[in-house]
C-alpha cells in the first residue's frame, strides 16, 4: 500500500533531519550539545505549574473552538502593552504557532497561490506552505548586510497575479534582526500598493537586544485590515511544550475563516490555556531577565566566532538565533563530520545545516544556524568544539 | 482584504451552527439541555489530574514529535487487551483524533482523491477532507435497517479510480452503530479486492452495549499493511480537553509519511501526555461503571423515543449516539423552533439537525442525531420537553 505523491515529497524539517546522527553519538557515550533547536533552558515560570496545579475541575471539558475566554483576555492585556488594541473577537487561540501559520495561510490563500518571504526563513513555513498548497516564493537576504530587506523595487520583482501576502519573522528567527522602521515601511507600502496580507510571525518580540521599543506590525494604523500578527507563549515563557499560541487580526473576514478551522479541530487543550492565563501574574522581572541571559549568551557566541578565521557573522539583536557562513564546501557535510569526527571531553554539538531555511537552490550551502538556548559555559564549550572541527575538517575552503 | 475561496466555501461544522440560538435561550433565562455535542459528563480519572499535579519537570520542553516514549508504551499495552500487536514504530501521537484524521488523508490522498464514507457520518469528516482537498464519496446506510454497512455489490458502484481508501468510524457516530464482524468483513474484501486503505476510527471502542468483543480492524491479520487505527482518550476517559489521540498502523509508509507532518508541528502538548500515561492506572472498574451509566442513559431514549408517535429510532449498541427521524418537515427548522418557543421548568433542549451528517442532498432532512451525554434526570427532562415540541411543532408531517 503506497502513500500519497504530495507526502513524499515534502520536505522533512532540516531542523530535525541530523537527529539520528547525534543519537548515535549518544550511542558511543558523547553528549551531543545541541545548538540546532529553540528548545530554550530557562525554566518555565512557577505561576504556570501552580495554575494546572490549582484547577479544580471535575471533567475536563472542550473549551469553546475560539479559545478559553479568560485566556482570550490577557491575550488581549499583554497586547496593549505594545500599544496594540486587539479586542476579544480579534483573537483566536491555536495548537502553537505552528497550527496558526498553517490555518491562516489557507484562510488568505487558494491552491497555488503565493506568499513572499524572505530568505533565509524558518525552514517549517516551507512544510506549513507545502502542507496547505500554497507556493512561497523566496525574496533573499544576504548575511553580507545583515539579512537586511531590500528595497521595494527588488520586492517587486518577485510579485505574480497569484500574491497575497507577505510573511516576515520579526525579530527573525533564523537570523536574529530585528527589522528597522524603515525595513517595515517598505512592506507597509508593498501591502498598500499590491493589496497583500501580511503575516507577522512576532513570537520572539520578548528577545530585543536594542535599546528600541519593538515595533509591531499591529502598530501600523493605515493596515489593520491587511495585518494577522502570529503569537505563542513558547519562547517568551519558555514552555514549548504548552503548544499554545494565538493569531490577531481586526479583519473580521480572517477571523469568520480561521475559526472554521478551529471548529473543525473542537478545541486547544484546556489546561494549558488556563495555565497560560495565568502566565500575566509573571514579573516583568522574568522576562527582563531571560533577555539578560540570552544577550550574555549572544555576546559571547559574536566575540567567539569573530576570532574564527574565515568564518562571517552578524550580530544578531534579537530572538537566539544566528545566521553563520563557515569556511566549508557544505555545511551539511561539516554537521555530520563534526559529530562523527570530533569531541573535547566527550562532548561534542548539533548545529542546522541553513540550506534548509532558503528556497533558491544552492543558497545557504556553506551556511549554519546556531541557536543560543545554552548557558554561557555549554556555549563556550560547544565554540572550542566548532573551533577545533573547522580546524581539522577536510574541506576547508579557506 | 478578502479571504481565499476555499476558506469562504468550507462549511462550518453543523454541532456548533446552533449554539448562538442556545444562546439567546440563555440570555433570556432559559437553561439549554445540550444533547447537541458528545461532551461527556462523567468525571475524568484523578490519576490524570493528580500525574499532572505531580510532575517535576523545570522546563516545560517539546517533546518528540512521535509523542512522549512512556506515553506510547501505555498505548501499546492497551491495545494488547483488544489482542492488538503495535510496537512502539507504528505509533504517533497526535493533537486528538482531529489532527490524525485529517494528516491521515494527506498521507494517502493526493488532491482530489477519494475516500469512502458510510452516511450519516461523523459531520467533521467532510471539514477535515475538504481542509487537504479530498473527495468523501458517500455511501448510504439507512435508519430503517439499523444503519447497516450494504453489500459488496452497492459499495462496488462508488468505487472509482480516485478511491484510495474507506473511513469508517466503528462503534459509530452519530448512529450508534457497532458493526457486524460480517459487515467488516465486506470491507474487508472490498480492501483487498481494489487496494484501499482502510481508516478505521475506534474512540468509542469502550462504549460497547452488546455482549460480545469489540472487534477492532486492527485485528485482521491479512489487512496489517492496509489498515491505520485512529484512538483518542477524549472519551473514554472523559478528557475531550487534553486534545491527546494517536494512529497506529503497521504500514511503514505511512508512519514515514504521517511524521512528516508530526515533525512540521513540532511536537504535542507534553504534560498531557504525561497525564495521559498514568491514565494506565485507571481500574478497569472505571470503565465498566462508565458503560453502565451510558447503557442506562440509551435504554432510557430508546424508550421515551419509542413511546412517542411517528418518531423511527434504533437501539444503538454503541457509543452515547443516536440518529432519530422525526415527524416534522425539517429537523433543523423543528429544532431552533424548539429553543425559541418550548420550554419546561425554564428548561429547553439542543439537539442537532442530522443533515449535516449526509452527503447527498435530501437526506438526513427529517433526522436528528442526539447524544446521551447527560445523566438520566436530565435526559428524561429533556424527552419530556422534545415530546412537547413534537405535539405542538406547527409543521409535523405525521
Amino acid at each position: 500500500m503506497d502513500t500519497s505523491k504530495r507526502i513524499k515529497e515534502l520536505n522533512v524539517s532540516p531542523i530535525r533531519k541530523l537527529i539520528p546522527y547525534a543519537e548515535q553519538c549518544e550511542d558511543r557515550g558523547i553528549d551531543v550539545i545541541k545548538l540546532n533547536i529553540g528548545q530554550p533552558d530557562i525554566e518555565t515560570p512557577q505561576e504556570y505549574i501552580d495554575a494546572i496545579k490549582d484547577y479544580d475541575g471535575k471533567v475536563l471539558e472542550y473549551v469553546h473552538s475560539r479559545g478559553l475566554n479568560y485566556f482570550i483576555d490577557t491575550i488581549i492585556n499583554y497586547y496593549k502593552r505594545f500599544g496594540l488594541d486587539y479586542k476579544f473577537d480579534d483573537i483566536i487561540v491555536t495548537q502553537g504557532a505552528s497550527e496558526a501559520l498553517m490555518y491562516v495561510m489557507m484562510t488568505i490563500c487558494d491552491l497555488e497561490d503565493e506568499i513572499l518571504v524572505f530568505e533565509p526563513f524558518y525552514a517549517n513555513y516551507n512544510n506549513f506552505a507545502d502542507i496547505v498548497n500554497v507556493k512561497l516564493v523566496p525574496v533573499t537576504t544576504y548575511a553580507e548586510d545583515g539579512f537586511r530587506i531590500p528595497d521595494l523595487k527588488t520586492i517587486e520583482k518577485s510579485l505574480t497575479k497569484k500574491t497575497r501576502g507577505v510573511l516576515i519573522s520579526n525579530p527573525s528567527n533564523p537570523t536574529g534582526r530585528i527589522y528597522s522602521k524603515e525595513e517595515l515601511d517598505t512592506l507597509a507600502e508593498l501591502a498598500i500598493k499590491y493589496d497583500l496580507f501580511i503575516i507577522s510571525d512576532e513570537v520572539y518580540k520578548e528577545f530585543n537586544y536594542t535599546d528600541e521599543k519593538f515595533f509591531s506590525f499591529g502598530n501600523y494604523s493605515n493596515l489593520k485590515d491587511r495585518v494577522i500578527l502570529v503569537d505563542s507563549i513558547s519562547k517568551r515563557f519558555s514552555c514549548c511544550g504548552a503548544r499554545i499560541g494565538n493569531i490577531a487580526t481586526k479583519n473580521k473576514g480572517v477571523i469568520e475563516g480561521f475559526m472554521k478551522l478551529a471548529q473543525a479541530r473542537l478545541s486547544v487543550a484546556t489546561l494549558e490555556q488556563h495555565a497560560a492565563a495565568a502566565l500575566e501574574k509573571v514579573s516583568p522581572e522574568y522576562i527582563r531577565e531571560t533577555k539578560r541571559r540570552y544577550k550574555a549568551r549572544r555576546d559571547l557566541l559574536v566575540d567567539r566566532l569573530s576570532k574564527m578565521p574565515g568564518v562571517l557573522t552578524n550580530e544578531p539583536n534579537g530572538a537566539f538565533y544566528s545566521i553563520v557562513k563557515l569556511p566549508v564546501d557544505d555545511a551539511e557535510k561539516f554537521v555530520i563530520w563534526t559529530l562523527e569526527n570530533i569531541s573535547i571531553n566527550d562532548k561534542t554539538v548539533l548545529i542546522t545545516p541553513a540550506k534548509g531555511f532558503y528556497l533558491t537552490p544552492g543558497l545557504g550551502e556553506n551556511e549554519v544556524r546556531i541557536s543560543y538556548c545554552v548557558n554561557t559555559d555549554i556555549l563556550s564549550d560547544a565554540m572550542d568544539i566548532l573551533e577545533l572541527a573547522l580546524n581539522k575538517y577536510p574541506n576547508r575552503t579557506v
